[in-house]
């Protein structure tokens, strides 16, 4: 199973996703059938353990669906388990600081190398000798690092985390975003519009590819690919099914002639 | 945990429910926003272990949403199974005879007797003393006795069928049954759609409840409650989800000019 | 992991027991501590799966405490996956009749036999050439065939059923029974005492251990005892705490001047 | 699922529960039959996984019992995790500094905010603006916050540690505590007392709920809820089974005139 | 994912596989390294449960190892399950009647048809409309039906049962196949080799495939791939590496000069 | 279950084991069968999870085979984790400094103090009086405390790291040793073997037990046993089977004329 997706980001396509948590195996026709590009496994907020990760990767993985799997928090040791289990992406929740990107590049492009040396290595790459640096390129070739950018500390110093060499990847995540700058979940408040639209310009700028995640329709995914986002990282099982069942029980009720619930429709898992 | 649904049914009120195949506890919230009556768990075809089914039937029995399980075949042992589970209604799949749904009936409404005895009373349930008769129905208050209506055998037999007392209810196997009259997947059909009229008619007639399970669109539905049934019993989790990813992802796809795969939109999982 | 237990049954000892629905494999602690001789499995009523059953199996086995394990219903091919599993005894419920019994010794004493093969050596087990019955004895050694008197068909066949050699022991259901003699849950009804004591009898007389479930406080297994029966089956670990939860916190609850729920302590699970 | 239990501690009432070590569904009826007002998961010592909590948490909170879960580190992610699994009320163990208890508040109560801006929030809370303080105490609502205290520093350091806002509820350790005296073991120790006593006084005073968790018999709850303790965390499914059981098959051993094993009976699992 | 092993079957190919029981999603890369176009998985005799199952069945499929899956009875409902769950082909043990393939076919060949209708079908195919005999044939494609011959009876029977049509496959189980001849275990017996070689050539000259499963050393496959087998179903997991690893620790044992335990090294697991 | 495996490593006798990473209780068969001493379960690559590994401790455990369990990093409430299910042993990888080691030590051998208290005894173990000394030596008896040494950093400060009272063995990591030393995977090459040479030397003068993980041939073992190795940690199931599985189908592949892969043979998983 070759990892094929970093190829994909690199040359700037659109790549398509959205959020899976269901760990039954036959769920997976559902992301066949829409072609998607990649599945996002959410261990931080999700309560997927190692094993299922495993199985969903693999399986993802053998389906030609790239699996990326989002860490609780931004520890070296959490993603080389995920690769271990098959993930082609890890992608680190939170990122505020330069230390915590190269210590997940550190992971993500170095591995198996741990301890002093890889402190050395982040300080300095060209201590690397050759030799070794094409068995670690080897070694990790197709490993995507993906980091959020999630709160105004992030985006404050935005340029100094996409410096770090290695980052192939930005998720937004609007909800801890807007909380962040104290307009809670009023994405179409403008300076939220601002903050993303400044994120994604300087991730395209730098060959950085650059998403954000909503779980709610697909105009949110449209207005932002239309502004040079080329993750589209579309809701999740969870939400889809939800919102949809909502829609569609209300329908039935309403041609029944009894009562629904309109008002909660918008909900947002 | 009281079991509500069967005072429901007999009342003739309409009831709302999904199939549910995720076995996440979170998955529950959909189901509790949508405010349903009931979640249907298909062992049948899923693979659902009795662990995952006693997780979720506990669960959705707290939440006061009653958990039917579609057993993989009429035998009175898998029904108790379910019922010391948690479930609350026993679906049996493609019933064609009486002795068949006897049975299933002597499981669902006179646990724990087994055996000759429980032959005995299912042939002259009047053999029955009334202490041991209160003690049973004491014991098996408020199960749900269902049976599926799928085939053309079936139909021919349905007043036989229906004539068994204790049957609380009649979920029509649109899929099987179209396949058995010959014109698989052809639900417009004038006489598959006259089967169906003729089934949630028969039923009715009998204070019998009556739905039919398609993973489609809502119109089903409300068709069909329109002709006389009062169970809705609408698609599923996996269906939901993908086949309204797959609209979303075409959408977002054409908003960005790629190619889509509008063709296979009409998928039924 | 020799399996000694029916060595000791044969020898006509006393053997103790509990039935253990919890799988952690910490549990496993109490039974040690109290030097158990076996613990009881119910894949009847309780929704163990073969992997766990197999789990607690190898593990119980190898504390040197005999797993015994009910199948839901009598049929040949449950009783050999529990021994494939590690069970070192098989209980089959409700047994009514002779074929039944015979069947269950086929799958406990003859395998890998089965099939026309199997029906012919039930019928006449002269008909088994000496290699191949040695085989068959070391191929099996230690193998417990337990079954279940519950109901008054049952008893009233008694003779007939333990008249099928290999027959090892007996467990009286006493649920199922006093159900069966329409005088439920009355344990201390003179017929339902009479009946126990008639079983435990002509068990003893004819080397088959015998013992009685109750999910009661420890008087009723030495009640039985006294009266012949040697196999103590005694409660389960869901009911021993919950029962002793219950007493626990209402004293507690009592001490503190709030009002308790005396009512309930008797409550059997 | 309201989160209620909050309001009944901040009142002052007693709250009763046990610690629930076993992850089949059908084991809350013991807790539910008791009337427990919450459940103590302890995901420190039991390998529980995420998944389970998961479950449990569900499960018992649609019951209207309190899930209370033990992280086994005072890391905020893990507490986070704990709440978006269900939780209503995170215990952190082995508290011994304020930076610990700080960030464990940051994590119940001012979810979704971390890093920089967190610490800033938990360093001068008036720099929060009202629309956003209001929505995070929506957001958190019902979020119990419990330390351990289980150490003679934390002791030591006790008013440090209850001044931080925001602190609910304190669970004693006594084996731990008991180590770190140098007396291990030794509840009756006259200067295990004082301390415990001395604990329960400070907290009551400030109207944080407290209770220590014994796994022996009831009377060392009676004793502290006079004391003052306001929580009855009352032993472990594991250790009232353990306990119980040796106690019955001891008794019917002795009654069959066997040999018994007393001297384990006081074990503490 | 295209069932293509029916085809590969049908030409005459040779295939190759094993029989795996770890349900480790990491564990197929053995496989895929050594090319197999198939995995046996047994969940006769390995407590296998069907989630594990589907795991393994969409993993293996995606990879293009086709899976197989053996059944603990050949009763039907279990053929459809596997179906579902992902198998490609099904195998059902100790065939010895024709009514059994028939009804094994019936499952594999013409679902979703069930019930009097089946029946009805399987005596006379010829009164299938050809539209429906369209549909059932593209439902169905692909789908592989497997027999065990393990029994005299069953080679008695040898001609009556392969001319069902329908029987794509037989798999001989020489275990239970040398109990039933009275010679156990003894592979090497001219009356065993007779009679696996009338079997082999049976199935050839009526183009169905044949195996025959050894957990043993290769040379027996070559053997019997060299007298006309088509199937080389060599071992499993569980035994190549018991096997292998007691050689190898014999072996370091032996250089370090401590003692060993050759005697087992047949073992067969 | 007595920790014995301590007591024969302080001998200096050899001990034997494998890495297992299948979670079936039935793989346990070959462990016992090769009469090891140990097992291995690696929860820095393999997704086990801490209920798995309780299983397989209390299992392996209970056979007399002890477990020894890697933890992802060297955190103390990780190792604490494992006691807890049952491990004999835990191994912390990638060791470099002498406060890593420390707190192992502290979390192996002191347990349950913690915090300040605990770092005040790492700091000067006198402080310990004599009771809480001998308490804590009882209640940790026979736990194993194990290092990796696998990085020129770790090689280097190798004295230091021996000299924390409490190591009792070390794991050499020849891969991740060979990347740090520039050499990647080139385990025959004079340097590297110098290195080992030297770890194993040291290690025996200090009665430290001293092994080296090797996924391949028993020819690695043997060497190094010679030089003075006691711990023989041979391979691990999964590259057992893939490599002999490869091996036995290529010779069966060949055998039928058809073509191989040998090439890959020397894959190591």
């Amino acid at each position: 199973m070759k990892k094929l997706l970093l190829a994909k980001i690199k040359r700037g396509d659109n790549i398509y996703g959205t959020c899976i948590s269901s760990f039954s195996p036959l769920w997976s026709k559902g992301a066949k059938n829409a072609k998607l590009d990649f599945v996002f496994l959410d261990t931080e907020h999700i309560p997927l353990e190692r094993m299922e990760v495993a199985n969903l990767c693999q399986l993802y993985s053998a389906l030609g669906i790239a699996p990326i799997v989002r860490i609780p928090s931004p520890e070296p040791i959490l993603a080389c388990q995920m690769i271990d289990a098959g993930a082609e992406g890890v992608l680190a929740p939170y990122i505020e600081n330069r230390q915590q990107v190269k210590e997940l590049v550190g992971a993500l492009k170095y591995r198996p190398l741990k301890g002093e040396k890889l402190q050395e290595v982040l300080e300095s790459p060209a201590v690397l000798k050759p030799d070794l640096k094409e068995y670690l390129a080897n070694y990790n070739q197709g490993n995507i690092c993906l980091i959020n950018i999630e709160s105004m500390p992030a985006f404050e110093k935005l340029d100094e985390l996409l410096n770090v060499s290695g980052v192939d990847a930005v998720f937004i995540g609007p909800h801890d975003l807007s909380v962040s700058m104290g307009i809670p979940e009023q994405y179409d408040h403008p300076e939220f519009e601002k903050v993303v639209q400044f994120v994604i310009q300087r991730c395209r700028e730098r060959n950085v590819a650059v998403g954000i995640h909503f779980s709610e329709t697909p105009d949110r995914q449209i207005r932002w690919v239309k502004e040079g986002a080329n993750i589209v990282m579309h809701s999740s099982d969870i939400a889809i099914f939800s919102q949809q069942l909502l829609k569609d029980i209300n329908r039935i009720r309403e041609s029944c002639g009894e009562e629904t619930n309109r008002s909660s429709e918008d909900l947002i898992v």
